[in-house]
């Protein structure tokens, strides 16, 4: 069975698509095909989707679903002609937060993800610079301004998680990856020891490491399972003793890597 | 006045955050303390939760929001037995998208962002990889396997954008800086010719370019306006004279350029 679902919204939809997904991953045995529709801001380009939506009414022989998050009710009045099934957020819950809030909404479109507070999205912006500058171990002289330094065996997932870390959180993470030679002596590498408070440890199953280095270097001894199995264990055990908290990240996605750690570290966003 | 505002969720809270703060967005008058509490997964964290809500509204002196995305209906109700005004996303919605689908929730936690296709979170992987390693106009060889290519002055906002699409959309893009040296010929510099068709540009006031290049290097011809202005211009012609799509970034978030630089381009996400 095959049913479309429309996300809507007069800005990035963003927020509708994030609520839909949610949603839809409840109802796994449908297959849904699912379209986000951005910037729908007047009648005229709600008409136009109106006939979208009655177009996939028509091939699917069943309602779309249509998830919108648009601010004006003339707008979404337009929507809600169409042959979909309405899931309408701001229909269903702005007329109940005005109530409990004894404030009229600001009725202004845009607002999820627009510039409300430049000091704020400086500093995104600032942590996406400093995850890049800080980057793979790149220099450790700004280890100071740094709110966490992610270390584990090269190909764990440090550098993803420090960008989503940054964009996401306005967090400034540096990585450093451990090598064999810091292994050697074991314990925290000598540039990590004086931050030892802002470490936070990676691992990750040895079999899924080996796959993931085998597709940047086929067939090499830093690709093998014994080398993966080797590094993992003595990590592992490095993390044991010294005491850094870790999390394996096998079976996380880099948003549920990033929240376990600000949750594990209690860090606050900064943003 | 001040309410608090809980975001609330048995996974990341991440879809609980950005509804939140989309519906939040539109009562600007009032000033809400915003706290998001990720992996409430059974009643004994929801019964903590419940203290902490009603804590809230003895402080504020009024029932703070709760925008809960929590699946399981007996952690639900302890949490909605609480002092809070609740707006319950998936006790709202899930019921009527059942009826509608004909088909029953699978009532399964954390689904939103785990890893549901190993392919598609791989791809995500992969294109924050190729933005990284394509960053800055570093490598241009790999520029037949880019869906983009980010061009626009030095700081004009092409590293975050390309991270951006990669963690969003899986999009690989890659960025290349457009400098003086390659606006003396007045065309599109040798290296992107062979791939005019996947051209953006960026563009950015010059009074604000200046700001930011002024954190970077203070007091030197690159962060002067005279000069900032002098490379907008001039890169604007040329993207006039060669029809290439750009944008101006200065009033925009990564989020707000991402998402039209995708509705512009055309482009399909890769997750």
């Amino acid at each position: 069975m095959r049913r479309t679902a429309f996300f809507i919204s007069d800005g990035t939809g963003l927020t509708a698509e994030a609520l839909g997904h949610s949603l839809l991953a409840q109802f796994e045995k449908i297959d849904f095909e699912r379209v986000t529709v951005p910037y729908i801001d007047d009648t005229e380009k709600a008409h136009e989707m109106v006939k979208r939506i009655n177009e996939a009414a028509e091939t699917d022989g069943a309602r779309p679903l249509v998830f919108d998050t648009i601010v004006n009710s003339d707008i979404r009045d337009v929507i809600a002609g169409g042959d979909g099934f309405m899931v309408d957020i701001f229909g269903t819950f702005l007329n109940p937060l005005e109530q409990e809030l004894q404030s009229s909404s600001s009725y202004s479109v845009g607002k999820s993800h627009a510039i409300n507070n430049a000091g704020r999205y400086e500093r995104r912006i600032d942590a996406v610079n400093f995850a890049l500058d800080n980057d793979d171990g790149a220099r450790t002289r700004h280890y100071d301004e740094a709110d966490l330094i992610l270390v584990g065996a090269s190909r764990s997932g440090k550098t993803p998680t420090c960008l989503y870390l940054a964009l996401q959180y306005g967090v400034k993470a540096a990585n450093y990856p451990i090598t064999e030679e810091d292994l050697d002596d074991q314990s925290v590498p000598a540039a990590l020891r004086p931050h030892k408070q802002k470490l936070f440890g990676l691992t990750i199953d040895p079999e899924r490491l080996a796959t993931i280095r085998n597709e940047r270097r086929p067939n090499s001894r830093y690709s093998s399972i014994k080398q993966c199995m080797l590094e993992i264990e003595e990590i592992e055990l490095m993390y044991r003793r010294e005491r850094i908290p870790y999390l394996n990240t096998t079976a996380y996605s880099i948003e549920e890597i990033s929240t376990r750690i600000m949750v594990t570290t209690g860090l606050k966003r900064n943003r």
